[in-house]
């Protein structure tokens, strides 16, 4: 376990002895794009270090967090609040010991703290993380094999993608975590995994370890129900409405559409990701059970007075505080994609750290803490690479138009009062002429706007109040307009969440002492937390009638090959299939070199990048993603359709031995053959 | 093989002693559709006669036919000739070879005889079939368990697809051929075969006997080359667009839409085929192997004198005359699917009659004999029900203005006059306008025209050649006016034939030659004659990584099942698979009722209706479709990806005894449990 290490959102691993370290394609890919320029397009044509001297620094902000140490801290966090508090207390309470716990852990700068609850709240633990923040990009292939099939394939099989690319970390001399310096060395892990080349066969054991982000095993009925029948609908229409505007604003191939590479990647992959959780939840039982599980367990707390006395109140009382937080369900999702937009999330960041700035660090939102200060400069470094102002401009407008249209009590009055929504709501036939006046409006702000000024952002990192209030800087002025309302929003969204970490506990109290009673086990959500899950290379049915393989082969890569992206297997890569140049890594029952494999482990987001290990515990691929049917496991898990993909390792070294000629790599690692 | 018969189009097989006939749902869909109004959708219900007296006349013109006698006859069509004749000679002296035999055969008028040619005019054979008259429909599940998955599912794997009804045929009190009569009795067949409930595991033996329509496997290089890259994707759009005008004239569930139901079946079943087709042709290697072949032979050939002397000309000669035969392409190709226009075929074939009813019976054109004449006259009463003005009107203005895109030196010039077209052809800017002149053109011919009246065009098949050339009906008036160009045409192509005629065979001799050397079978190319074929119950790969499994269930239809056409199954089924109702059709292996399922049987369009058998040559379901990945089979026969698809005895029977209550007909049958 102790070579699994996190980026931040994704999971890696060292693969030796000199701080390589192997995670996804689509996990670097920020760092190869950050890389990319349109003469030197490093997605496109890959890149290899051929010695060290040849990396490159990652994108800025890039860290590797190594996990030493996990603390139960319950009693530190919730001992000392009695039944009674109101709900912004507990959460004050609860936010501020977190804090301080933290800052406590991360008083040794070299150190990354977390306080993660469990089951809701009935449990908090707190993870220690060596911070290391000098990353380098080694090796990533052409775009062409680590995102093969691209969003086509995506969440697909079968499956042919190459998602996998090598980092390293560097410390100072002393070997401790530092910023980059030319003088750095590579970090030498305490544990490293051996690379096997001799791979796996159909129903081998396997396992996966890493950090996967969240499930949402335990909610409620109600919430289940609001989530497919309403916000995933929605949030998928965004995505793809955000995804055509972009396109619509960039040519292909353009110094802007690379530079949304990144966002319109991940647009579409919870796009999808949202769609097939819709179609399961439409096909499958998942409301079904749920309501009835919840009927069950309402019987079984009513069986005794002493359950009663316990319990009765806590699903009751937890689903009339989930009903409140919905409430403004239509308001705080088009705000959370207005707030996408680079111009106003830079603004409102920057004038919220301003106001935070005048409080106790403790008593700062988080984000904007001491600690996370050089991660904000981070951010306000790199938007230049991923911004552009037409683009930007066109994603607001829209989202703006789609604000208009939620329930009249949900509207923000200091933003109507800005953009000057308020006289039109009611004459909806103008709306041809509102857009104009609106888009006329944005055109200025855009045009006058100062923060698409690297230094200008860093600037007002360290601006008092009152030049936020003095600035013409319309963006600057849109934050300070809606800070106010904003802010009590989030206060009584707060309040809210404090009673709900009053409820929640009781209910898993509940639902735990109820699956005990029936024989069945209760693994706690996931939350970012290094996990295990462990299982088989397995076939599934994803169709009556049709049985998913465990294995595909290069074979298949020839077969999708069209020549047009996302099927433009490099010219190299065709040849050698067509000679059927298999070399080391022929595996003889399939006759082929295998690329991906299936597996009957539980992953989710945040286990991209993980190692997938066999029983000796030596590297045989990369987990990259889950097939289509298994999506809905975030909320529902089906033993019969989960599966994860993963990379194999044999692939691996095939693309880097005979197609990019990473010989230095291959001679670093401890390949097991 | 004595039960084993012909619709025409269609194979079918006795089921019972009392001539009850199972065959494909789709190939008695037009008797479905023929006996089905607004108020009484047949095709939407389903039909089922309780007993036979309340079984329905079949669509007019509907034969079963019952091959009692097969004779080679090589000699008496092709002995005379020698190898100086003229192509016209050639085809002239075949042709009326052909018909002598025909009539000697057809004296006895219960009898309908074909002289079949094999490998490209190789041999000749006569096949005397015993012509059934009176055919009665019985049984047709609802189209939403017969046509279930409809044109999305069609040539696909995993199906479910219903595919299967029942015939009945009669015959006078003798036990001889007879048209319909309230007097007539079931027809005994000699042989009849017993129906299997305990149905296939994977693996079986199986095979098909049926009468495979056309396959294309020893076509030339440019032959293939020129089908695959300009036919099949002309004829593809040209299909689709028709199917687009259709369905632009009319509504779903209209009574329009109804009368073309068929219609678009058919246009979507072939669109669909040359999409596959072609998908396969530009993804798999035909082309190349065709060539490499016949570079092969012609190396074969030049190896010995002798065999350069008897073949050398062979190849080259045929390919001289098939390059010839593709000058007019473009015109040959729009004019055939002109002339499916219902007005337009009905004046050309009425004129045509006219024609030919002026020479000897024996120098008639095919279809206008003396015997072909009832049949003619079915189609004359049968149109209306399979016609409606405003769609056959879209349809010919659409191809007429494809027309006048094909090169000047196609053109037909009576064509042209007629529709006058000649002058706007070089001011291609006034489209608009020469489509609104054409539009009225053809209002007023539809508006005109009494070929619409079916007492009207039974009158036009006994008139004279005058009064065709005095009419002022404007279809007629068309027929007459393109008639002698389109002999002429004809004429020329006939000639062509001809010389081909002289060269297939010789081509074919040198090519089963050559493969004898090398040890390789010839099998004659299929031609809707008798044939029996073999293999297994087996899986296949459609995808590197999956795999498409024998068998689907009952639970695969309530999975695709939407509610909405053609995913509709009937409410009673859901309930029924809902409930895990498999009753006596239960597969213990799959754990449910299998609906479909795949073998290594090399059949082809004419197969449909096919009765599978298992190794005790006890029916276990009907062949009614291949493999999207099989479909180029017809010209390259692909062991690893060609497999048809069979609908199973027990879903038949599963269907028939618990969704329909078809008791009569299971009782009727012979059961094998």
């Amino acid at each position: 376990m102790g070579a699994i290490v996190s980026t931040g959102g994704c999971t890696a691993s060292f693969v030796s002895p000199q701080g390589l370290i192997a995670t996804n394609h689509h996990c670097i890919y920020g760092s190869i794009q950050y890389n990319s320029t349109e003469d030197n397009n490093l997605l496109k044509n890959g890149f290899l270090a051929k010695s060290m001297d040849q990396e490159l620094q990652a994108t800025p902000g890039s860290r590797i967090y190594v996990t030493e140490e996990i603390v139960k801290v319950s009693a530190d966090i919730v001992g000392g609040l009695g039944e009674k508090v109101t709900g912004i207390e507990r959460f004050k309470t609860i936010d501020k010991n977190r804090k301080a716990l933290v800052a406590e852990c991360e008083y040794d700068k070299r150190y990354r703290c977390r306080v993660v609850s469990f089951h809701g709240g009935m449990e908090y633990f707190l993870f220690k993380q060596l911070m290391l923040r000098d990353i380098r990009m080694v090796y990533a292939p052409a775009t062409s094999i680590g995102k093969y099939g691209g969003d086509i394939d995506n969440w697909m099989w079968p499956r042919h993608t190459g998602d996998f690319g090598f980092y390293r970390a560097y410390v100072d001399k002393d070997g401790l975590p530092a910023d980059y310096s030319e003088d750095n060395v590579p970090y030498k892990p305490k544990h490293f995994l051996k690379i096997s080349a001799s791979g796996l066969s159909a129903d081998d054991y396997i396992m996966v370890l890493g950090y996967p982000g969240r499930t949402n095993r335990y909610r409620t009925s109600i919430e289940v129900k609001n989530n497919f029948t309403w916000t995933y609908p929605a949030a998928k229409a965004y995505r793809e409405e955000y995804i055509d505007i972009i396109k619509a604003n960039s040519a292909e191939g353009s110094d802007a559409r690379i530079k949304y590479a990144g966002t319109l990647a991940g647009l579409a992959n919870y796009a999808k990701n949202f769609g097939s959780m819709i179609t399961s939840y439409n096909k499958g039982t998942t409301q079904q059970r749920k309501d009835q599980m919840e009927k069950d367990l309402a019987s079984w707390v009513a069986e005794l007075p002493t359950r009663t006395e316990k319990y009765a109140n806590s699903l009751q009382g937890l689903n009339g505080l989930i009903l409140q937080s919905q409430e403004n369900k239509e308001r705080d999702l088009v705000m959370s994609y207005m707030a996408r937009t680079t111009m106003m999330s830079t603004a409102l960041a920057l004038y919220k750290l301003a106001n935070e700035s005048q409080k106790p660090d403790l008593e700062r939102d988080q984000g904007y803490q001491q600690r996370d200060i050089a991660r904000f400069e981070q951010r306000m470094k790199s938007i230049n690479r991923r911004y552009d102002s037409d683009i930007d401009k066109a994603v607001l407008l829209h989202f703006i138009k789609h604000y208009t249209t939620i329930p009249q009590a949900q509207k923000i009055k200091s933003l109507d009062k800005f953009f000057a929504l308020n006289n039109e709501i009611d004459n909806q036939a103008d709306n041809e002429v509102d857009d104009s006046k609106l888009q006329k409006l944005l055109d200025s702000m855009y045009t006058n706007t100062k923060l698409d000024d690297e230094e200008t952002r860093l600037q007002w990192m360290k601006k008092s109040l009152a030049k936020f209030e003095q600035s013409n800087d319309p963006f600057i002025q849109l934050a300070v307009a809606i800070y106010a309302e904003r802010e009590a929003i989030s206060d009584s969204s707060d309040a809210l969440s404090g009673d709900i970490q009053a409820f929640r506990p009781k209910y898993m109290e509940a639902l735990i002492a109820y699956y005990k009673s029936i024989g069945k086990a209760v693994y706690a959500d996931a939350n970012s937390t290094l996990r295990i899950t462990y299982g088989n290379v397995k076939s599934y049915s994803p169709a009556d009638g049709m049985l998913a393989l465990p294995f595909t082969t290069l074979e298949g890569v020839a077969a999708k090959h069209t020549g047009e992206k996302p099927f433009n297997a490099p010219d190299k890569q065709m040849e050698l299939i067509k000679q059927k140049h298999y070399g080391k890594y022929l595996s003889k029952s399939l006759g082929s070199v295998p690329v991906n494999y299936l597996g009957t482990l539980d992953i989710t987001g945040g286990n991209s990048g993980s190692p997938t290990l066999n029983a000796r515990a030596e590297f045989v691929g990369l987990a990259f993603d889950g097939v289509y049917e298994s999506i809905i496991g975030d909320w529902d898990y089906d033993e019969q359709l989960n599966r994860a993909i993963s990379v194999d390792s044999r692939y691996m070294l095939w693309v880097m031995e005979y197609i990019d000629g990473a010989d230095n790599l291959i001679k670093e690692m401890e390949i097991i053959r």
